[in-house]
């Protein structure tokens, strides 16, 4: 903007801030302490999150990782206002899923070959049985009580008295933590082959479903006997993967209902096995890792220390810890042929029974640790600003992670913040199905809110020790929710009855002492809030802060009576409502400017404002029912085209004015879009438009065909017999004829020469055959 | 957590990011450059904003102002996460306020007291009406034309010839901006006059409403006529309250109809002059302002140099503009007494007819500009973050506010930014009534939607003139519009495609070159879009990237086919709708996870959360539609009948949870029914079990049909030429028989009696038959 004369503004200087901005530090594995948070690229962060391996319903455990993760990612985005790309995989290839699907697989391929009830099934199931007795029971019975082979009827019957022993079971459920299963399990089954041995004695034709009730009941004994008998048969990758896939829709549903965001981006292990081979080989050219029978194993002695590379960064001293190692190996692991027992698998050379792919060490399967090094290498490259999963993890399968990716990218820091969930318990202990605290999603829900679950959450730290139990989610929860629900509740029916007011004249404003301090304290509470979100998520104490602005503002307007401003209420419910449903906490569709954290609404359908709505779109469908169903029951001759007409009536009449769209697709499914009904009436004139447009230039040019065709018809009109006689040639032309009317003379009596008599000939010959079509064609044009 | 060991982890250091954070600057009325953005106390923002002078309609000049702002304020709080308090005063004691409401009473009391038509009253008008035309129209009339006393009527005459051309009355507008209202109100009276005269000459009994039609007609040219005469009569500051009181209502229902968020506090200064009192004060007390005649006025050349103050910070160019300082001061400002023409009235003694309030300086009101310094230092004390209003009121209203408050803090930067939002402009001109391209809100919004006018201040700099035209809505913003919808409705059946179908197993992820091509692309626009955001705000540089990685993302979808990735398709989706909600773009209620900005109100949803409860309707409907498509295209045989099983297949499988009931009638419509799912599938699986029990009677009767036709077939198994010979008869019964098996003597050769042989014959002949029967059941039945 220019200035009219040379007089200067004053010298203006920064604002001398009198508190800085608090930085954002986060607990980092990485050093076990609270470091400073700077993502490499500006506020871009690349998170990776260690997704489920999908093979069960998901629990409890699940909730508290995966509700965790998304409070911590909501903050980092909608709160600090980062630019996260969160990127979670699926791991759908694990021994977990490959035992399973294929036990699974072979009792039921069992189970369809066997439907009479036999001896020899019976015998065959009992056998089975005593295998596991054995193989599975016996791991929790003490050394000197195990039960050996040919006196499992015996043992048992003694195992099930002592069984009664509560002491006794809790030893056995050291030794063995799914003892109580097992014995479960064992006891269904041997009460099942009673039952079938009596039916087999007593009836001479036994029940028709005798049969499979013994197969469903002993289902969990034998499945490991089919297994070993059978397992080699079971090869295709795809029965691992219809597992998987059934559990991974499950696992999104789940988190839908706790309102878990979407990853941005989802990777399969099953999607990346080439590139896996890929990582692989350059790990073996890098100098990491060795191939051993057709397995690859990742060599940390190489790795450690060599070219500043560090092994096992995040829990150096559990380098070497037998147990944690196994675990991470797999069950299907052997193990053998390792140059250290720190090394562990990149690669699996597939036994008979596992899935394998093509690999230049054979067909094989992928490592567990391997997947998430080559997926997120795949989406970000060489540098993960957050990697984040449940501490369990950490080590080996995070360290083993780093290890790998830092040895094909040959960086350092290939992960920068390390941010790991911490445990849950159940009342004070691990959850686990053996202690019959193992909780699902689905019961839970079934119990309590999105929003209560994600409270209780709230309430602990992040990466502590959860411990969820009854007394939290009834007192605490329930409490701080009756709480905030109460407070919008007041705010709003205030805020609506000033909202009808006109503001009166007073001559005093209503921001005095009471609301300065309000204020104050609003203001106090903001700072503190982002303080605490600052010091690693702090959300127990960024709740413990609202819900202090919450009671601030309830003795405010306690002790306000007429002087209330409304304002300073609203103010203060505003800001809580943002930050609730910031964490996530929203419930229901959330209109600008509304007060509060969103109400349960019920369905649109159950009152009458939604069916109305709806009821359009159902009266569109049932009338093209009615239509097809018409003429199905009609079965006219054009029935077939009648169908496609009344579809394309739908798609063009009925539905554009409701504004959906019917985008047809080459699969043959449409594409159903929502869209203004305008514009779809516009599109669709203006198709017709050009279609009428190509009709006409068509019509015209059948037209013009037409004529062309009558034109060339009507010159066979003339008779051949009349054609060189007047007035079609000139009197005088020629003088006589024969029958035919050739002519015979000329105009002078002279005859004709002969090539005159054969140019006439000729021509008589080719108006004959014109005259011929012209009589045909008159015969049936011409009534 | 306890290490097990004394192992270490290694050394970590702090990442280095290889690009920063950008800054926030903004362009900043102190210095006239964008400056970086600095609050004083951490993230917490004071921000100020001037509110409107309550006294009419708000107009297209207000929404610029205040949609504007209202975006600068969602990009600091939803955007850069800055904790702001956001206070707007309202302006309700100004003198356009006080005349117009002293006027609008003055009128409506003289209307109460003059129900009658009579010639005095009709005579009293018209002298009102003359005392108009010389004291305001003549504002606009050239020197030598001014009408004098006496000859008003003849004038008028030659005026209202003159007034056609169109030049000449350009040239009394140049003089006057209104003269174009001010002729047409006269006009309006002096026909209402001449009217009222002939009613008075030609009826007896004037009609009931005529003097109150004379009074309404006539009210703009007799409101100053009274205003001379009883101005003294109206000091009640309840009369200027009630007017404000009412446009102030006004005013934020158009807010709320723009989307333009409630300022956090609201300060009237109606509800402030104690405080103003106290405050001018101070300022007197610290020697920068002077009483003169019960008014205080700012003393300029005392402050301007003095202890490091400066006056006029904003345009110290215009330190003594006249025109700018008697706008300043207002109509009824006698501006006698100043010490300088620069100083300006702090508190104004009240003259007869004005409201008034007590001081120590008499009976007064205050200053225009005072009031922002009083109320901005009752919420936020002796610092301001942010300061906003039209750039109109930079001087001299922003520049006394600055001086003044200085004055009183003794400090020497009160405000640190000044944000003025620029002039509007409409179709290149300025705003104004007489040039007829005067809009109120209300007239735009019956045109546009609240999202169209934001999307058109959007595409404009915050800080530059904008020029509002027809070819920017109907073009430009329409079509951006156009293509986000489109965008958004798009991604949407991606997304809800995708949901309704299980995840295939493909052993290839769909994230390759194209998707990280995207993937970049938005990644680079999300940088950009902060970048231009910290580029002091600039929105249409940010819209043109939010379309461009619009284009970018259809250009994938277009080109992808089957191979397309709906995942990262929806993630820019997101960002994208999450963008323009921060913008304050979003319509009606959003449910968390929906993609878009919600819905054209055009669309018969009104919302996206009624596409959600809508989509699984239109997916049955779409779906049934596709197969009967499938089976019409591919006109296999038992087309016909695989569309009646579609047909139930909707009916019982698809639309039963849906719960949709239809109700198959007779004349082949079905009955549409909303009903709970749960009765539906109660009753579905009744019907079931009832035909499924019929079917398992049929099937038993057909069974038992079938076994009573075998008999009867079995019957003719007997071939009639042995039925007669043993062991079908008992030996000895017959002796002899003939070549057909027919017997001829008894046992004891004795010849068959005549009743004998017919009978035997009839037998023989029915079994013949039976057989017969029987060979042609057994060559069809038996191989």
């Amino acid at each position: 903007m220019a200035t009219s004369t040379s007089v200067q503004q004053p010298i203006w200087s920064l604002p001398r801030a009198f508190a800085d901005e608090p930085k954002l530090k986060v607990y980092n594995s990485l050093t076990r302490t609270k470091t400073e948070f700077v993502p490499r690229n500006g506020r871009h962060v690349n998170w990776y999150n260690c997704g489920p391996t999908v093979y069960d319903a998901s629990h409890m455990g699940h909730a508290r990782n995966y509700v965790t993760q998304d409070i911590l990612r909501r903050i980092v985005t909608d709160y600090f206002g980062y630019d996260v790309h969160f990127v979670m995989n699926i791991t759908d290839i694990d021994d977990k899923i490959i035992i399973r699907a294929r036990q699974g697989h072979l009792v039921q391929k069992f189970r369809a070959s066997n439907s009479v009830l036999t001896p020899r099934l019976v015998d065959e199931i009992h056998s089975a049985w005593k295998d596991y007795i054995r193989s599975v029971v016996n791991k929790g019975l003490p050394e000197s009580e195990k039960i050996v082979e040919g006196e499992e009827e015996d043992a048992w019957k003694v195992l099930s008295q002592k069984v009664q022993d509560v002491s006794w079971k809790q030893e056995c459920l050291k030794r063995y933590e799914k003892f109580d299963m097992a014995f479960s399990e064992a006891r269904r089954a041997i009460t099942a082959i009673e039952e079938a041995r009596g039916i087999l004695e007593s009836e001479s034709v036994a029940n028709p479903d005798a049969a499979y009730r013994l197969i469903d009941e002993s289902g969990g004994t034998i499945a490991g006997y089919l297994d070993r008998q059978h397992k080699d048969t079971v090869t295709d990758p795809s029965i691992s993967r219809s597992l998987s896939s059934y559990w991974e829709n499950e696992f999104f549903k789940d988190m839908k209902r706790l309102r878990v965001r979407d990853p941005d981006t989802i990777t399969r292990v099953t999607e990346y096995v080439p590139e896996i081979v890929t990582f692989t080989e350059k790990v073996i050219q890098n100098g990491y890792a060795y191939v051993v029978d057709g397995s690859v194993y990742f060599d940390t002695n190489a790795f450690d220390g060599k070219d500043g590379h560090f092994y096992a960064k995040l829990e150096p001293w559990s380098k070497g810890n037998r147990e944690k190692m196994e675990e991470g190996e797999g069950a299907l692991s052997t193990g053998s042929g390792r140059r250290s027992s720190s090394d562990f698998a990149l690669w699996k050379a597939s036994k008979s029974g596992e899935p394998s792919w093509p690999s230049p060490w054979g067909p094989g399967r992928p490592g567990w640790h391997i997947e998430c090094s080559v997926m997120a290498t795949e989406v970000f490259g060489d540098s993960v600003d957050i990697h984040s999963g449940g501490i369990d993890l950490a080590f080996p399968h995070h360290d083993n992670e780093l290890a790998q990716s830092e040895a094909y990218h040959g960086c350092h820091s290939w992960v920068n913040y390390f941010l790991h969930t911490g445990h849950l318990h159940i009342e004070g202990l691990k959850m686990s199905k053996s202690l019959k605290n193992f909780i699902t999603i689905d019961e839970i829900l079934g119990r309590f809110t999105a929003r209560q679950l994600r409270l209780a959450f709230l309430t602990q730290l992040w990466n502590a020790k959860t411990d969820f139990s009854e007394l939290l989610m009834t007192g605490e929860v329930k409490n701080i929710e009756a709480t905030l629900n109460n407070f919008f509740a007041v705010v709003r029916a205030l805020a609506s009855q000033r909202e009808s007011e006109t503001v009166p004249f007073t001559g005093k404003h209503g921001y005095d002492g009471p609301e300065q301090k309000l204020s104050d304290s609003l203001e106090k509470a903001q700072a503190d809030f982002r303080a605490a979100l600052c010091d690693s998520f702090n959300t127990p104490v960024a709740l413990d802060i609202l819900r202090d602005i919450v009671s601030k503002t309830n003795v405010y307007i306690n002790s306000s009576g007429k002087a209330l401003n409304v304002g300073a209420v609203v103010r203060t419910a505003r800001w809580v409502g943002d930050m609730l449903r910031m964490f996530g906490l929203g419930e229901g569709p959330w209109l600008e400017g509304e007060i509060g954290w969103g109400q349960d609404r019920s369905s649109p359908l159950d009152n009458a404002a939604g069916e109305s709505t709806l009821m359009p779109y159902l009266r569109a469908l049932s009338s093209f029912r009615d239509g097809v169903r018409k003429i199905a029951i009609g079965k006219g001759e054009t029935a077939l085209k009648d169908i496609l007409a009344l579809c394309d009536k739908l798609r063009d009449e009925e539905l554009v004015p409701l504004g959906v769209a019917l985008d047809d697709q080459e699969d043959g499914r449409a594409l159903v879009k929502i869209v203004d009904p305008v514009e779809l009436i516009r599109v669709r004139e203006e198709k017709r438009g050009q279609a009428a447009a190509k009709a006409a230039k068509k019509a015209a040019a059948v037209e013009a065909e037409k004529s062309k065709k009558l034109e060339k018809i009507l010159k066979g009109k003339l008779s051949p017999g009349e054609m060189f006689k007047p007035p079609n040639v000139q009197g005088g032309t020629y003088g006589s004829w024969n029958e035919d009317g050739l002519p015979l003379t000329d105009g002078v009596g002279k005859e004709l020469s002969k090539n005159q008599v054969k140019k006439t000939v000729k021509e008589w010959t080719l108006q004959k055959k014109l005259h011929e079509e012209y009589l045909e064609w008159e015969r049936q044009n011409v009534e």
